[in-house]
């Protein structure tokens, strides 16, 4: 088969051999696979790697022996199922038959993941091989491409639910438009929640997050989301708390989804009292705040990871649904020989998703 | 009267002139008024602001103009009723007659706080005002030097409450056993909410958590918090959250009271997954953490700051119903003159609370 072959931390297209389903497992066609910012993030990991800069959970992970199987990144997929491997009983062959569009969570196991493990190969390639017991399938009528969005959408209903444990109601408030900050929007939006107010420096963006639900779109360089909340009926408190009530205090949620150094900052300094910052954005290198502000305000940070099994199901459930229009997220189409141009174009904020097709080169 | 004026930095026995109650004010003598470690930042904010580095809130609060009244801190007060201002009717001169101990929220208006300004002299000096509509009657018995705690109390009442909207159950781990550690132990061990464990690297105050009711006290020179709560029944989930249900699996409650830069980041990296960090020590330095950390382990941060009226007149009410010694948390009482030892030896980590008792000089 054809595949797109991390090699040094660029996306290679070569012929490697099929895969081979194990016991319990089918062999699957992948028929639309995104690519995300860890996607990107572990690839540049794998070059820091190559230059001797292996200090990365990622480039370890991705490393592997040498001489082993190339490695295939890929963890937004949907695939087709093509054949069975041995051991798979005839009810879950007439289950998942031939032809059958699935997803399947990528976490298979302590520390495993789809796409990124030798030993689990993931969708940038034109086969793959699923654990049978993990498939979900996708619904009639719905396409490849939207149930290929099950997966960062899931990241979306994960920052959304670990949040409504403190704030049933909004307004809401999305700092930056990519992928996860899209897919926050979009669980609001689902569930109706808001009003949302999104921020993103990027047109393009803020015109998804607008088609998605966003009531209001902001654009950072010139003004401020947090300025928006008095029009959206958000009123701080006249007085101090100190001098009231603890009940009912509850500033705006405001969703941290870009993960660069010095905006958890920025957001401690404007966003308004009280309020509950929820950080999806995931920054790896060290980061300066000034706690003692946020005592004076009494904010409180909530950091989330990926999403739970039940999480990822609902996501391709929604998707089915289609209360809200997800598709408005995906900004481009190619072949797997546009896979490294995929990568390289997702560093220009102008894109959200990028989806793979790997059964056309 | 006799008052410990604040100049420049430094708590200097004077005399001045005696305190005269307003409208709707009563005049009070002072029983007892412990010292806090708000008082010595602001103390070094004024010496600070001598040397002309004047950017702090506090220095600016404290600084008034020239030849204006004496600044005298003090707002973790406990005093005892002398006369009555003008206006006052007679139902209230009955409420609050000559003898009786009151204690009063500090906390008086929008960014006015009794012992932080010029114009609300505080519970170093032998007289105050006080404002008779704020005044809480001490409860038959109670002596003032339990009283004065009053404050302090509430603030780990105020962090206890944050906590709670998330986590019903221990354990909880207290980090740092200087007054507000030791509040955060009381206001748990007073709601039977438990296991508690103490960290403090000096021994008398772990000595005094333990008295107010922590399972385990710990020397963090020497050991970890977190390696004792598998004795307390406590097991991080054996497969990651990733792979199961998001609900139940909160880790502990780690109340961090010390407010120092680099304190964060430690905890972040030595707290179990899922724990929540209630954030009551106050760091107004810049800090560093590392965001991907926490989002790698899921945590939660909560800021809070002082407490809530009602939880101030609660703290009264705990104290009196004596259910924990919180006399415990009272390492040395001294008369006015002796307030600058007060303030030099809280520097030193033994001491605990120090009370002044300004009648007796």
């Amino acid at each position: 088969m054809r595949a797109a072959v991390a090699l040094g931390g660029d996306l290679v297209v070569q012929s490697v051999a099929d895969p081979v389903p194990g016991r319990g497992q089918v062999l699957v066609a992948s028929r639309a696979n995104g690519i995300c910012g860890s996607d990107l993030h572990a690839l540049d990991a794998m070059k820091a790697a190559e230059q001797g800069n292996g200090d990365s959970m990622v480039a370890s992970m991705m490393r592997g022996e040498a001489g082993a199987a190339p490695l295939i990144i890929g963890h937004e997929f949907c695939a087709e199922i093509v054949d069975h491997g041995p051991g798979v009983s005839v009810a879950t062959k007439k289950r998942w038959p031939a032809g059958q569009l699935v997803c399947s969570n990528p976490f298979v196991g302590q520390g495993e993941l789809v796409g990124y493990s030798r030993s689990r190969p993931g969708g940038l390639a034109q086969l793959m091989v699923l654990d049978a017991n993990r498939l979900l399938a996708v619904p009639e009528g719905v396409p490849a491409q939207l149930a290929a969005l099950t997966e960062p959408l899931a990241v979306g209903i994960r920052a959304v639910a670990a949040a409504s444990r403190l704030a049933k109601r909004g307004p809401f408030v999305v700092i930056g438009c990519g992928p996860i900050g899209l897919a926050v929007t979009a669980a609001l939006a689902h569930e109706g929640r808001g009003p949302i107010i999104a921020s993103d420096l990027s047109p393009s963006r803020r015109q998804i997050a607008a088609q998605l639900g966003a009531a209001v779109v902001v654009d950072p360089a010139t003004d401020s989301p947090f300025d928006e909340l008095e029009s959206l009926g958000f009123a701080e408190a006249s007085t101090s708390p100190l001098l009231g009530s603890a009940k009912g205090q509850l500033g705006p949620v405001v969703f941290e989804c870009v993960g660069v150094p010095g905006l958890i900052q920025s957001l401690l300094e404007s966003m308004p009292r009280h309020s509950h910052m929820v950080v999806v954005g995931v920054c790896g290198q060290p980061d300066t705040i000034r706690p003692g502000l946020a005592n004076s305000k009494e904010l409180s940070m909530e950091f989330v990871l990926a999403y739970r099994p039940a999480e990822f199901a609902e996501s391709l459930r929604r998707i089915a649904q289609g209360r809200v229009d997800v598709g408005s997220i995906i900004t481009a189409t190619v072949g797997l020989t546009e896979s490294q141009w995929a990568v390289d174009s997702l560093r220009n904020a102008e894109q959200a998703k990028i989806l793979v097709e790997p059964y056309r080169e």
